[in-house]
């Protein structure tokens, strides 16, 4: 299955806001319209639809206007990317520390050999 | 235990440029010195330097100066916040989708009992 991932550049500014972030986590609970979003925070509605903006532009949100509202989803997949790149990281390091803990415990038997009567 | 967890603002702001991805990418696989890490970037050595000190101050990286040589490392659980923050988005939209299933099996199964002669 072709899986969508939004371009890691627009994902991680995305994200770099904690308003974004918030209507982010919000938007993970169910769709909500512009006004539902800005409630919580405080700032203007122009603000908060140029940060709509961004998360549109990022892939992460969509919206689509039914009537005078304008309802935004969040787009579980475009995250998926991203989630992907940082768990890449760990995997990398986590086996470069694995390989030094062999070399160690290899040089530390080869220690014990060498000593041993 | 208490784990070091970078602030996201910074941690995602440093993560939204290739250049410094590759940084934090070439750093998974050991230490480098900045112009190890400069080599393969098609920008000056200053550019190079300003990413360094981004991923620096968003804790992602940390460097050390022995002698002529700035050392740059990188700081793996500085990734934890961010990934756990992705990953608990989609748990959440996983969770809404699972009760949303849960709700229509439900509605087709009360459907089809009052549809039964």
């Amino acid at each position: 299955m072709l899986k969508y991932s939004a371009p890691l550049d627009q994902v991680f500014h995305a994200l770099s806001d904690p308003s974004r972030r918030g209507m982010v986590e919000r938007l993970g609970r169910g769709p909500a319209s512009v006004s539902e979003l800005a409630a919580p925070l405080d700032m203007s509605l122009p603000a908060v639809v140029q940060h709509l903006q961004v998360l549109e532009a990022s892939g992460l949100v969509r919206t689509e206007k039914v009537g005078r509202t304008r309802t935004c989803h969040l787009v579980p997949d475009a995250l998926d990317g991203a989630g992907q790149w940082i768990a890449q990281r760990r995997t990398n390091v986590e086996r470069r520390l694995d390989r030094l803990g062999e070399y160690l415990a290899e040089t530390d038997q080869v220690t014990r050999v060498e000593e041993s009567p």
